[in-house]
């Protein structure tokens, strides 16, 4: 279950404590330039210590290609990256076995696993493994530039902690000692239309099915979303303007009946504070039935919705890379 | 891709003005009753033509066992239903070929289908398919009842036009001679623990692609959802208090890391105003190549939100008997 | 698990002696034109009463259209047909239920469904259902059509009771009063390179996936298949003469790594002989708990391998048409 | 396309001259002991350099665990093993590039993968990715023991070259310095009745599916296979005997109806012999545009047949702890 797309399939592994997180891309066109310098800039956008906000904790995030590439091109066959994980202190998690984190998924997975599950840092649930969605993103990102180099996706944060002006949003957790959450947007721009299925693999379907594999994320809209519950339909319907789809508005977010409209395809969703916050919380202790105090020592970020928008991207890209396959949207690459 | 679902599958199919509109559902369970009575409660909460707000339009909505019924049991093999379509005036339809109407899928199903597509009341894309959604859901609901008599699934409306008064909201479209859209809360009790996987098939995931499978939802959210956006780690954590995962408050929505928590399993959806509204509209004419006015003569409902609850039932108890299946909490029946 | 393909995708359901047995196909290209017609030789073909050997059992086979057909052609959405079951006898069957027939699905089945399987002339394991498959294959040669006008799919029978001369085969077991078993043989011509996967969905494995489907078949050999057990390398390898990939021979079947070289697809499976025979068998009757003499009264084939030419051509038909839309070979249509 | 399975998933990756070769097991039930050494006897079995007629070549084949195991056990996240290649010489195929190997897939994948396909070794399509086949079957097997520990899975060599003694049949071919072929069967003993769907999930279907991704088969049979098309039903049928589906005979191979009745299991393979001879042959030169000969020089096994017994039990393994899983038949471990 841990494998997503019908002819663009990931599948992800790994654990925050293992020796490497990873994930396989089968269904890769071949022919695809791969280098590894294309990685860097996505990766780095994903990484702690660039910004206020997010933490220190450093990684070399290097794809290693393990299968699928050859001569710096994909091949057609699976492609594996592994990241390694070279900086984790085991020793900041290692009591919390019987202190379950609120907010945390400890657990729910032992309720899952039957008490089997890799509990360090998270195990298999760890924030970690984004890296292996944004690199696969970045895959993603240019098949659907083999599709059309006009196609764009670009997320960005709208709100923190309320406040549309992020740095205020942030200073008032950083004023608070506590974690924040927020709103990030993505917008897609120059799809074609028709991507799409009717019912369980909408566009929103799929999207939403990707976005919610995001750790903290709790909630998405598409267009007006939310605020069309409020609105009459003559406000809401976007009205037609010519034989290619322009519309007046763009209140569905580029997707009507499921499908794509060749409008920009936009969405937001809501990033959930921090569970791990520097402030004293209360949990349950398993072994001693007691309520106790408990504060996170670790090294977190104060609002995770600042890492967002790269892993937000590579999960559109995916979920698009597949619909614009579905379409035969992508030409073969031939030597 | 009309399907959905691991061990219990589900695939649709059929057109609004077509003979009949049907569902096969694989991998039931064998042994469950499913007498025709069983099915009229939910089929007629989904019913136009009973409330305020809704068409009309009047359906004998029985479903018609092709297979995998024997003596009113479920015999393991495919079920198939169908339900006829007795009561459609396709001429309402017909002129709308060159029109499409804002909202609907028509111009995005011309698009993805070449033409081919029959557009008839909206085809494939009709929301008279959601029938069979709603009678998938009453075996889903059968099944869930087998793993626990004490689970439920209850939806309702929460706003109408942005007011919690629901008939407030709906008199408010009546007065604007217009269609408008709604809020539809849903609330799972007696879940188990463990429901739901890390990444692509989390319980939300799941949940979010079928809920975006029911025309007209733009947006969806779990637990605290937009809001905790808006809150810092402290407010939004739910303190876990004993062992059975009891927690102080439900922010999650009884969701965490994916995974249920055994807490109820709450979330909300925003429902678009009605595409076709009463009201004048603009448009583009495809032969004409001109913008023209626009409005719609068919028998159409003024607030969909009024029938979603159902539906939204249905779609969340096809996801949970689904994982309840994956977790082997649905106990084999035998003769 | 009754379903089958990646962007072709046929769902099966349907018992003997419900109302009807039907196939969804999902994933269909949209345009394709499927007058009722055109259905018509295959599934005589398919037919009993025709000729030495089949059973007398005449059937109305017309597809029956519920969806994804408008002004006979594919809409794109899933097509479903159904087949009327108007010519059966319920009573032929009633008191097996104590009495398992030897070669039958009867103790499997009702050891899978708890009891609960409906057990009336095989159920949802009749033969009947391959109606199904002949009816979706003519759809699936239809695509094959739009890939290239030059490919053909023909199977034909080789042996029947194992001599090479049919009739005389089918007189040996005329005589014997018994059933008999055969080998068809199946070749696809002018098929492009590259159809396939390396692993799990090489072009054999789909094959024989589907083929073993069928009922009665109970083995399946490639170009030299088993012969190719007895042979040395140099015997074995087909050489290689151009660059479009002629070969001196055709040993593999046209099929190397699992992908499909350009050659003669050729494949052959062994036909099991009809489980009801004429003759009388014994078999343990689990109500009187003894075993006892058993004969079939109903109507029944002979040789089941007279019919299985028509079906393989159907399910080779279904693969190869998932292949081809995967490798971008068929081109789309539009209006 | 590189997967396999419904609840136990594999996903293989890989070349043979990368880094490494690799496999990930998802939905592997949690707590699974899976000690290093477990696997050895196993990976020991499909080693060449052990008999007479597999290659010299040595390679510590031990699975480097890179998630889903914790303390030794398996922890219901997905499993990933790497297997090192130290021990290849990529100079042995460079020049291959434009001599396309008779009865290798040089050609074959040189038209699907548009000539990006990494080709040292055969690359993807190496007999080398069977270990990961070979390492995920053994946990297949350990999942088989939890369901019952009386299953056993067991394949032996029954011909080489058309000689039942094998050593005649493996000197044959030393003698006349080419490779050769064989027949391999695999006996599964003590299943439980009811595994298996009826149509495109079969028990033949599924288990013929991954027989043929191994390399080299080119023929499948279960039961009496291909004997069978040549006998009456008399002869075929076996007659049950008892309550418990004891039958006289196992013509059948255990399967009705595509469905375990409890009897052993049985089917053959038919190996091709290796593609890479020692002895001269011919082929095309797609640079020098002339066919010319051309001889291996590279290690290759002179009866790929004696590796196969070991990787058709884990396929055979790998396919019944699935539907094992399917049928609720493994109980979960917990702590």
């Amino acid at each position: 279950m841990n494998s997503f797309g019908t002819l663009l399939r990931i599948h992800i592994f790994g654990e925050s404590h293992g020796p490497s997180v990873g994930i396989t891309i089968d269904g890769c066109p071949a022919g695809i330039p791969v280098p590894q310098a294309d990685f860097l800039p996505d990766l780095e956008r994903r990484k702690g210590g660039m910004q206020k906000g997010t933490t220190p904790r450093k990684e070399d995030d290097l794809p290693i290609f393990i299968s699928g590439v050859f001569n710096e091109r994909t091949t057609g066959a699976p492609l594996t990256m592994l990241f390694e994980n070279n900086n984790t202190r085991s020793t900041d998690y290692d009591k919390l076995r019987s202190v379950p984190r609120p907010g945390h998924a400890d657990f729910t997975a032992s309720q899952k696993f039957g008490g089997y599950e890799d509990f360090r840092g998270g195990g298999h649930f760890s924030g970690r493994l984004t890296v292996c969605l944004v690199a696969a993103g970045i895959i993603a990102k240019k098949i659907m530039q083999v599709a059309s180099g006009k196609i764009s996706c670009v997320a960005t944060i709208k709100e923190i902690g309320g406040e549309p002006d992020t740095e205020k949003g942030l200073q008032k957790a950083i004023d608070a000692k506590d974690s924040v959450g927020g709103i990030v947007e993505c917008v897609t721009k120059n799809l074609p239309a028709g991507l799409g299925e009717p019912f369980f693999h909408s566009a929103e379907s799929l999207i939403s099915q990707l976005a919610f594999a995001i750790p903290a994320i709790k909630g998405i809209e598409f267009g007006a979303g939310f605020a069309a519950a409020k609105m009459f339909g003559t406000e809401h319907n976007d009205a037609l303007l010519d034989a290619s789809g322009t519309t007046a508005t763009n209140h569905a977010g580029g997707i009507v009946g499921g499908i794509t409209n060749g409008n920009d395809l936009i969405f937001r969703v809501a990033v959930k504070p921090t569970s791990s916050t520097p402030k004293e919380q209360q949990t349950y202790n398993l072994d001693t039935d007691k309520i106790e105090a408990f504060s996170v020592k670790g090294r977190h970020d104060l609002c995770i919705a600042l890492r967002v928008p790269v892993i937000l991207e590579a999960v559109t890209a995916l979920v698009l890379a597949d619909l614009l396959l579905l379409e035969q949207k992508v030409p073969r690459i031939t030597q």
